[in-house]
């Protein structure tokens, strides 16, 4: 790559040649780009750079949404890239997104110069810091000059590695960085006179590395855990979303079954999948049974999707652990008496080992109990009724080992929370920092494009949908493959479970805002096989048609969402009927 | 409305009303609602409130786009409201827009209370100046009280007449008002002990007015004004988009009659109307005329569209007089040598009684002659070709006096700017502070909102159509009707006149981005009619049977750009030898 470097044509060329060499050599490995001009020097220099994959979206919002679902699946910092103007600000969302759900995003912007800011230039905004406190780091990088100083070009190598290095820092989130450029745009040749250019190894390694520390529980916080867990007579071990994945699933497990612990693991944890004991406690506690509360909790992950695990939480006594390796600060309900900022895998592992052995738990049994009695509820549930919550516990059932979920917000994931038993490996992904239901198909297709060989599922509400429907381009667009499965039940449903829906109006209007759209029609328009099963057994069969079929596929399940409101109570009474019997 | 006030159920319910109230008092008419749960209270005083409309809308992007064109269509502040997390997120693109387009909007966005923040808790983001520099007035409002002090009620009805004012003030532009909220968030009862409720005049007025000065010139300002027009030769008066209205568009034409001025008036400027004789100037400046240059610029409203136009000015040499009231600093080629900041019309009408008569200008017959000359070559050129270019013509000339036609960015202003003869009074609006092309569909709706009885239009190309596809949602559910033209070329026709069109790869793949999408599918999901004319007869039969529609139509006209691209070139050459002829 030296020659690409030493004969840039021109100073926007250099500018960008050196900053996207240093980046390919930190190791990214995608760039999700949104057409414009003011970009160019940054688009030639991405596409001409081997190792880094182009993806070409028109919808910035959904680009950047796009990005966040190929970082969070392949677990890895991914860059975006726009041109000047409010195409900038439509990245907002989801710098939002990756700010609070600790995803690796950097987010490129092209700029006017200077002397074209604020002077009423066509599509020229003040993106200086347009992202605010949602960027980890924010910088406006030089103009290009034809006689830059050496400092100057190794500035631009260091800004590269730092802006890798600070998106997946601790914690991870959003790094924007502003690039002004001034016409000519393309790669026309000019006359330059550069400081010696720095070429880098020549083996292809970084010019800059970053090496971290391992996040070594210490003593202390090793004894205070043990303390509290050998002390406690009911404790719980909640794994909210986005716990470590490696070692950590089997580790907590592990540490909990030796402790004699209550386990929740949220269906974003990625400790639920394996195990399908682990589902049903939503129901469980949602009927607010006679379990006795815990007398110390240890949390992992960010705060957990159930409302009613996290009253039942609430009314718990005695200490309250919340473990975290990048200190990010996730107590809602202000409970947390001791954080331990430490790499919860490691401390899970020692923490097991120093545990005395204990007696089978009565504890843990009845929690153990009482899951399956709402399991076994909605088994039956659903033998006679068609519903969101049956609908999407057959998605999961029929996706195979290895298979990506991404979840929608709103009832979707409490949908998946409270229903879906993860019985092999799969991974449900959700955009969970801020909850939005915005973004939702493209961060789906985002997965697909992580793992294009993993059978990729979306599952999500009608709003979600249509908030984002023109993601739905990614799948011929991008030559993706993605089974979109829409639990259309007409408006928000999920406004019917608060106290609002008990004035109307404007209930219905304002609130669940019903809008009578079916999605055939957007189907058709972007290339996906349409689907509208009626009952369990029809959507099984379109399942399994989707899955063998080459192109995305969109399937659509018409649902009552007072009725479904009415059947999810059902699950619970049938629940706690079926739990008091096994006592 | 005391009952109203008096009687509010609880804290949150107190707070909204008060709010609501002074709003209405002082003249907002309507609110664009995007639903959500946090943001309930202001929900209930809208929905409650009888001088305000609300509209319901179910992607934040869109509608907030929605209230811009709603209120450049009405001229007065728009209110916008979301709940909280990524919704506020995605009003920034509509928010950046109303900054550099000066188009009065209150932002309205619900929180989380204190204790919620940063803190994990879901759909809980920093909401806290969230707009950056793009807000001209950012507030945290306090967090309702049971027993709020006099000052506290008097405060929040300060806070709806200041921030309506400082929307609309000088320059207009986006307020953002962030009100916390702690549950209960319905209006359900508590007890309060509040201070005596500030319940405003009995006759509706509002509680607190700012009333302010007129934009009077002073003397220098006219002197310096008249003087350089009295000394030029060749004078010319730019009016670029967004100038006055009212009297502006005749006094600002008598002022150039009577100066002998070459009148430029962009097809956003509102001064075009009415004149068919102002069409046609950037085909002639395009075709790079012998037409000197002028030695004297009085420049009105924001930079022109037209780059044509921009390059023939800054070949100018002698004075350039910038006239704004508002004192917003626009002036990319900073070429500005006396800016006067006072009301435009004022200003035109006593200079142009000031100005000794003068003899009729050569140069303004000259100018006159080649922009007749662009004209009749348009017209020749469009009886062999159906180009973008013919097709935007053929729209504006097929609408009625009265009409609006709201013009997407990027191609098709620039083919309206070119191309548009208005002979008729119509309304052009387009998003031309930021230029972006976001929102577009959204705003277009805005305009019919503002006046349901003027036809209304909106033309566009394909990428704008796509970028916001789910606010053609607005016709069915608002009973909206609006006339969609989009000229589709398949991808960023635009790029195709920039020096990158050389360079391919990258060039068709990542600038003109072909998407091989159509809309017919979209127009029946959303319950629109849809024609597909194949030539300009076609698209006349098509307008004047959409006109005589009852629902809204959406007319698709697929083009090829490279081949628009060439009949441009077409019309520019005929036009230079035309004009050649008529020397």
């Amino acid at each position: 790559m030296s020659a690409w470097l030493a004969e840039a044509p021109n100073r926007n060329m250099l500018w960008a040649r050196l900053f996207v060499d240093e980046l390919a050599r930190g190791g990214l490995r995608e760039v999700v780009i949104a057409p414009g001009s003011r970009s160019t020097p940054l688009v030639f220099a991405f596409a001409e750079c081997p190792a880094i994959t182009v993806y070409s979206l028109l919808d910035e919002r959904g680009a950047a949404f796009f990005a966040l679902g190929l970082a969070q699946a392949a677990d890895r910092p991914v860059a975006i890239l726009c041109t000047s103007g409010t195409a900038a600000a439509n990245f907002l969302p989801a710098v939002v997104e990756a700010h609070y759900g600790r995803i690796p995003l950097l987010v490129l912007t092209a700029d006017r110069s200077h002397e074209l800011r604020d002077s009423g230039a066509n599509q020229t905004v003040d993106q200086v810091r347009l992202f605010g406190t949602h960027a980890l780091w924010s910088v406006d990088v030089a103009l290009p000059e034809a006689d830059p100083p050496a400092v100057l070009l190794r500035s631009l190598r260091t800004l590269a590695a730092r802006a890798l290095a600070a998106a997946d820092g601790m914690p991870k989130g959003a790094v924007h960085l502003n690039f002004p450029f001034r016409k000519p745009l393309e790669p026309v040749a000019e006359a330059m006179s550069p400081a010696a250019i720095p070429l880098g190894p020549e083996n292809g390694a970084p010019s800059i590395r970053v090496l971290r520390a391992a996040q070594t529980p210490s003593e202390a916080q090793i004894a205070r855990l043990a303390e509290v867990l050998q002390a406690a007579e009911r404790p719980a071990v909640v794994c909210g979303p986005r716990c470590p994945d490696g070692d950590f699933p089997a580790v907590v497990r592990a540490l909990a079954e030796r402790a004699g612990a209550a386990l929740f693991a949220d269906v974003l944890s990625g400790v639920r999948a394996g195990d399908s004991g682990l589902a049903g406690y939503d129901t469980v506690l949602a009927g607010k049974p006679v379990l006795q509360a815990p007398d110390a909790v240890i949390q992992f992950g960010a705060p957990p999707t159930s409302q009613a695990l996290t009253d039942y939480l609430n009314a718990a006594s005695g200490p309250r652990l919340t473990v975290t390796a990048d200190g990010v600060w996730q107590d809602p309900d202000h409970r947390t008496t001791d954080w331990l900022w430490a790499d919860p895998t490691e401390l899970c592992r020692v923490v097991t080992v120093r545990l005395a052995a204990r007696e089978p738990s009565v504890w843990q049994t009845a929690h153990r109990r009482a899951a399956q009695a709402a399991r076994k509820a909605l088994a039956e549930v659903r033998r006679g009724h068609f519903f969101d919550g049956g609908a999407v516990a057959a998605v999961i059932e029929a996706l195979p080992e290895g298979a990506q979920i991404f979840a929608a917000s709103s009832l979707t994931i409490r949908n998946l929370d409270q229903f879906a038993a993860l019985d092999r490996p799969v991974r449900v992904i959700g955009n969970r920092g801020a909850s939005g239901i915005d973004g939702t198909v493209s961060s789906a297709f985002g997965l697909a494009a992580a793992h294009p060989n993993a059978p990729t599922a979306l599952i999500t509400g009608d709003l979600a949908l249509y908030h984002d429907m023109n993601g739905l381009i990614a799948g011929h667009r991008l030559g993706l493959k993605l089974i979109i499965v829409v639990i259309n039940n007409n408006g928000g449903g999920i406004f019917r479970r608060l106290p609002v829906a008990k004035f109307d109006p404007p209930f219905e209007e304002l609130f669940v805002t019903p809008h009578g759209l079916t999605f055939e029609a957007a189907a058709g328009q972007f290339g996906l096989v349409y689907r509208r099963p009626g009952d369990e057994a029809e959507l099984r069969a379109a399942l399994a048609e989707a899955l063998a079929e080459l192109r995305s596929v969109l399937i659509e399940v018409i649902t009552d969402s007072s009725a479904d409101l009415a059947v999810r109570r059902n699950v619970i009474a049938r629940s706690i009927a079926r739990a008091a019997t096994l006592d």
